[in-house]
């Protein structure tokens, strides 16, 4: 490890995110939240130090290279430092006493997972909810991409960060400079968010929550400022202007850049979008079917409603909630779960597996049945029309096997110290691992919409927040801090 | 496909299990049973004129050759063919009058996963009872393994139709002739279920009881001919018994035939066993100290007993059962669901992934982190000693993924026409999938170790058959059947 170039790049991390704050610290002075204003003030002055020490430490500029390895574990490092800076006006403003509380809740912010630990969000100030909402839009594209999208960085160097970062099983550029890729990302994430807030404040949902719930929907994070989350409004224009957001924010976001290029047959052709599209109408009309048969709703428009809601909500992995689904039929049950594993598109700002490492898990399987009728025939993988690479191949069944392993041990972990027994233990342990390490956010039984993750052990807590950065950072930035060698110099 | 060659083939299976079923037919005359004569004695005319018809189609001598594919497809059709003939007994003789119930019965048998759809076991007449413990006997080893034994097969012939049926990641053959690698297989097993079942009956377990229970216990079967199981005899000297082949069974046969022809050093460092125990030892030692801990069971010899018994039981794939695992806290039931999925060793009688695919998917998954961290560097996988070549690794992770897959997508058709809701629907639906994907027989819920699977619906339960004919198969023989491209003449 390069040392002094990682804590140049975490001081720049640092500042940033002291600058970040600096608006809910506005918020507080507009709405006279006098109390708030000492524990943004404390953490901004962290955050200035922090940066300042980062900056004097800037290597030479012949030793700022950066290899793929490093790229991960700054990345890593990058996330765990603006979790624990994140959570500190939680606890200087005693919102959330407890540090393992306040991490969690960052953590759940950064890493768009929307699981909270908060049992009454409603008397939260302003700018604490609006923090809350801010961390989400701020993890849903990524701070290195921010980052990278504002300072000049060596294309390499914003390459391997921007790897590290960026969710899906492959990392393009859409122009040549990577930090115009950035710029134009950010751009039209910082587009539709506004969209976003406007329709939503067309809708009459408050000028304030609008923009709180546009930074937790295009970020597909699902952190609401009401304890009945969406289902709070009670709106229909609301509902579905959120679903069709959740959709739109768990699209690949080159299909945006095609589109705005005028390159409409590329963007309305894009494979990974039909197919996550298929998936959602297929998901949201079976269960839509299954509630009808089984009397769930009474009339059949509620029916739609909540469940196009719902499905879009766990497949774009935001987890948001207008329908305590945690009382429906067992097969709608089984198939938000399975949405939860698949996630949105890769390039957007859902998580999961995402529906392009699907697709490639399900080819490849397919064409190994193939493989043992003709075994000399010769089948290559395609996605978007161009032939995959056997090493992104490999690559995808290796972060599906790993993926798998990692869950069964974190819920395996979390069985230790929880004591709730039965199915119901089994199912919440579960589902906790599988909505956090797919960023989503509610799960079943003790997990379910109505309930919250306060309840979890100490133990518990820590587990579940590295299955949250585990899963937004796509394992390997994680799992490297682990390795002896990641540390080692350079 | 061969379809003369496929016929000649099925025939000698039906010949093979009619002469098979004279064991249980010679059992009612010796009980006396008079009324299970006639479905005995049906089932075998049936099974000669099937074998007769077969023998006609013989195929010229040139046009025996077979490819890979073959070998797969007309495996998949001899356990179906024999899994329908083998349920005859059943309906004819009223012990099991619906068809899909006395074939999910018999598909549990020959599979070796003990799942049973009988409410009351003790009131069937003797000769039933021992076929249903053969069945399991004979898929133990398997049956196209017995013929190979028995009957001259060309080398080709007889290596296709033996990578089929055998379990396990790779295949190797003891000694240069397949036949005779067979026959070494099926008398080292002969052997230790004679060793067995003198064993028990020294442990003062009727002569019958013992002969049955041998079959279940070798074959890692799991079918007891008392309602509760193993816990029924109540006897310390026959749980340790069993506890102890259980685990034998689940060894890898290899090791047995290096003990034979005298190379200790091979046996006693056999990579797969050593972990395979490893793995038995902890999860038995975790389960005894939770329990202990949390009071289970009143005093430390009787925890010791049951938990190693059961651990045994639900690693070896076997499924008898001496305690309610259902009633026991959320980390012993994780446990046991990891167990299931994980199994026994490759080349013995046991189910599940197999311990040495666990270790082919551990090896390889760090070996995904150092590559991240090294790229250039290169990392072979060795088994017992030797390097794995890279196919095998690729192999095995297809296996992982197929695996996986399958068992979701059966979960989920589960859930379309079972209607028992909440956490205990799901977690009865999913631990039906894993425990019969795997072999095993019990799950938790409504499939528990007090239960049984009489009240799935019909639908379930071709579900629930194919899931263990693929499980014990390992996929490919079944899902072969399904493309069009099998049935194609060759």
């Amino acid at each position: 490890m390069n040392y002094r170039l990682t804590s140049y790049i975490l001081g720049q991390i640092a500042l940033i995110t002291g600058f970040l704050l600096l608006i809910p610290f506005f918020v507080a002075v507009g709405y006279a939240e006098y109390s708030a204003l000492m524990p943004f003030g404390v953490t901004i002055a962290i955050c200035v130090c922090l940066g300042v020490v980062g900056i004097l430490l800037k290597p030479a500029k012949d030793k700022r290279d950066m290899n793929p390895a490093s790229g991960f574990v700054i990345c890593g490092l990058a996330w765990i430092l603006m979790s624990i800076v994140g959570a500190v006006p939680y606890i200087l403003g005693n919102y959330v006493p407890s540090f393992i509380d306040a991490l969690f809740e960052t953590v759940s912010g950064f890493t768009t997972t929307g699981a909270s630990i908060v049992n009454d969000i409603e008397i939260l100030p302003k700018s604490i909810l609006l923090w809350r909402s801010l961390t989400q839009w701020i993890g849903g594209m990524g701070i290195l991409v921010f980052i990278i999208a504002l300072l000049p960085k060596s294309d390499q160097t914003a390459t391997q960060l921007a790897k590290a970062e960026m969710p899906g099983p492959q990392f393009g550029k859409l122009v040549s400079k990577l930090r115009f890729t950035a710029q134009i990302l950010y751009a039209i994430y910082v587009v539709l968010t506004i969209i976003l807030a406007v329709i939503l404040i067309i809708c009459k949902m408050p000028a304030f929550d609008s923009f709180c719930h546009a930074f937790s929907t295009a970020s597909t994070g699902g952190f609401s400022i009401k304890n009945a989350s969406i289902a709070a409004y009670n709106n229909v224009g609301v509902d579905v202007t959120i679903t069709v957001f959740m959709i739109i924010f768990s699209i690949n976001f080159n299909v945006f850049y095609f589109i705005l290029i005028g390159q409409f047959a590329k963007a309305f052709k894009h494979k990974e979008t039909i197919t996550m599209l298929v998936i959602y109408i297929i998901a949201t009309a079976s269960i839509v079917v299954n509630l009808a048969y089984n009397k769930t709703y009474s009339n059949l428009a509620e029916n739609i409603r909540y469940t196009a809601f719902t499905t879009a909500s766990i497949m774009s992995t935001t987890g948001y909630c207008v329908a305590d689904f945690n009382l429906w039929p067992v097969l709608p049950e089984a198939i938000i779960l399975l949405l939860m594993a698949i996630g949105g598109s890769a390039s957007s700002t859902a998580g999961g597996l995402k529906v392009s490492r699907v697709m490639i898990i399900s080819k490849s399987s397919i064409r190994g049945v193939k493989k043992t009728l003709s075994p000399r025939g010769v089948y290559a993988i395609r996605m978007e029309g161009k032939v995959l690479p056997e090493e992104s191949v490999h690559n995808v069944k290796n972060y599906f096997v790993i993926y798998s392993v990692l869950m069964i041990l974190s819920a395996l972990l979390l069985c230790i110290t929880e004591n709730m027994n039965g199915t119901d233990g089994l199912i919440t342990n579960f589902t906790a691992v599988l909505t956090t390490f797919n960023n989503v956010g509610p799960g079943l039984a003790g997990v379910g919409p109505t309930s919250n993750f306060a309840d979890f052990t100490v133990f518990s807590k820590i587990i579940l927040c590295a299955d949250m950065l585990l899963g937004r950072l796509e394992i390997m930035p994680i799992l490297l801090l682990f390795m002896p060698k990641s540390w080692r110099r350079a």
